[in-house]
């Protein structure tokens, strides 16, 4: 059974509350567009993929609401998040559609099925990479949950999967917020993808000793000389891969390419609650005086970058731009 | 109010139970060595000269009770955990004083003062190496409570501190068991020393951003070559400072170095109960039949070392093996 993070039906964005995993799986309704940008702000859902849909689809809320104009829509949903470039693509499509007269929930859809139909297309690309790599570590949830369907750094590897590859995922846990071991591990746990959980500091000891034959992740934003912003921790599993020659994909669809962003010292990032430092499940774990400072994405430099698996094919850094201009001149 | 973590009063080893910290400060009475042998295990005290201190008086509470050996006492006490080089010494010390017929007592005691005066000089010679350094990053605990007093890596920030230096320090959470954001930050918080609580995540993005100036950790393990075990992570802290030409520092009392590892792959490493990664604080966070990996330690090849810090004075890796040579030359 395929996981699915998120559907509009009867009016209502339903998507799974991802606070809630693993421990319960509760799917919220959502009527309106400041519920949904509560939604996104909250972390109910995240992931870029999986934001930029809920952002399309908290546009058409607004639209059925009455009483919004697009740009006040947009601004809204603009304000909850300020890193995954998915965010901003997925406002501006059904921005458009609605200023042009279309029916925005159409937009939403066709923007939402494209991002399901390019995460299975980033599967086919990445999974010949992962022929000869039995054991595979990733980052952050980079899976159906964080992009409706089949995943970005997840979907080579149910692709793989699917044509009988042989393959063990390593989990990063993924501190503060546990993406790794909550929603990866549920994902990979649902389809009986063998898999461990370890610590983040366990990465590169594993990396070290040989034991990872590749790493692969997912993006929030991709800056044109291939620099990218990912999960905090993304970093240092980059060098650590490239100080052991051990192979880093990062898996994206097109709407986390920005072409507006030159390098990655132009991607904004996001520092959260140090609370979510602090505490640990809702328990004190440092003393109440102690400070926390909590980034929750670090940019990676091209340089660590094996190769972005995309839509489109395998795209080494040094084409992010030419394929990004050559995307850009067939669009409509 | 310095911290000090045991002591030895009234036939009884007292500690801080580091299991309780920092939301409760609870001594336990041990009386018994098999007490002792279950407060090494289970982590009651921990942090490799510590340990060292704690199993010497395991020793003499075992010669206390009578009905063991000083062998069975020993062997008893070095099956706790088998990464710390410390823990033998200490068993040792203290067993050959027993069976040469002398008061293990007095034999602990010395091997305790001795820690507690080489940690205090290791902040002597490491304090100089901070002189420009503003911002330090340590990982897991290194402090007082790994050590008694003055702690290893936190040794040189105190004796800084007292001179003038005004320091502030990152502090890795290190996952699983939260040394770092338990027990460093509730020394420095009880000192009053600047620092913030950071996901271990997060360590490689600051020291990326050059906003660490030197990174000082303990070990539990020095080979001979100069490859050191110590907290898992620290291996990643490491090869990112040695990426972003951030000075990394170990610092270590005698006993922590093992002349009989003569490279980093002769030392055990420790692995733990998955449990510790799949549950925090009884609480579940990955699903059910998610299987976890939990080594407690990473081994950091000697090249990432800038200098170890040693009662001796700083040590470069190269010249460990001679040091070594010189006090077993020097010894009694």
């Amino acid at each position: 059974m395929a996981v699915r993070a998120l559907w509009f039906r009867n009016d209502a964005l339903h998507l799974i509350d991802q606070r809630e995993l693993p421990r319960r799986t509760v799917v919220r309704h959502l009527h309106h567009v400041l519920e949904v940008a509560d939604a996104i702000r909250s972390m109910t859902v995240r992931g870029a993929p999986a934001i930029g849909v809920t952002a399309a689809y908290g546009m058409v809320l607004a639209h059925q609401e009455g009483g919004y104009s697009a740009e006040r829509a947009a601004k809204i949903l603009r304000a909850t998040r300020p890193t995954a470039h998915d965010l901003f693509v997925g406002i501006e499509v059904v921005r458009r559609a609605w200023v042009a007269g279309e029916e925005p929930r159409a937009a939403a859809d066709r923007y939402c099925a494209g991002i399901v139909e390019e995460c299975h297309r980033i599967g086919v690309a990445g999974a010949p990479l992962l022929a000869r790599a039995h054991r595979v570590l990733t980052h952050c949830n980079a899976g159906a949950l964080a992009t409706v369907e089949w995943g970005t750094a997840l979907a080579p590897i149910r692709v793989a999967r699917e044509r009988g590859a042989d393959l063990f995922v390593w989990v990063d846990e993924t501190r503060p917020l546990l993406q790794g071991s909550r929603l990866t591990a549920w994902e990979l746990a649902r389809e009986r993808i063998p898999h461990a959980v370890i610590a983040d500091n366990a990465a590169g000891a594993y990396l070290h000793a040989g034991e990872v034959d590749a790493v692969i992740v997912g993006a929030d934003r991709i800056a044109r000389n291939g620099d990218f912003a990912n999960k905090i921790g993304t970093y240092e599993k980059a060098v650590v891969a490239h100080e052991n020659h051990v192979p880093f994909y990062v898996a994206a669809p097109w709407s986390t390419f920005d072409a507006g962003s030159r390098t990655g010292a132009a991607i904004p990032v996001e520092e959260r609650s140090p609370e979510e430092v602090l505490e640990f499940a809702g328990k004190q774990v440092a003393p109440r005086s102690s400070r926390a400072r909590n980034p929750a994405f670090d940019v990676t430099p091209a340089k660590y970058v094996t190769a972005f698996v995309t839509p489109g094919g395998v795209v080494r850094p040094s084409e992010v731009a030419r394929a990004l201009a050559r995307r850009a001149a067939s669009e409509p």
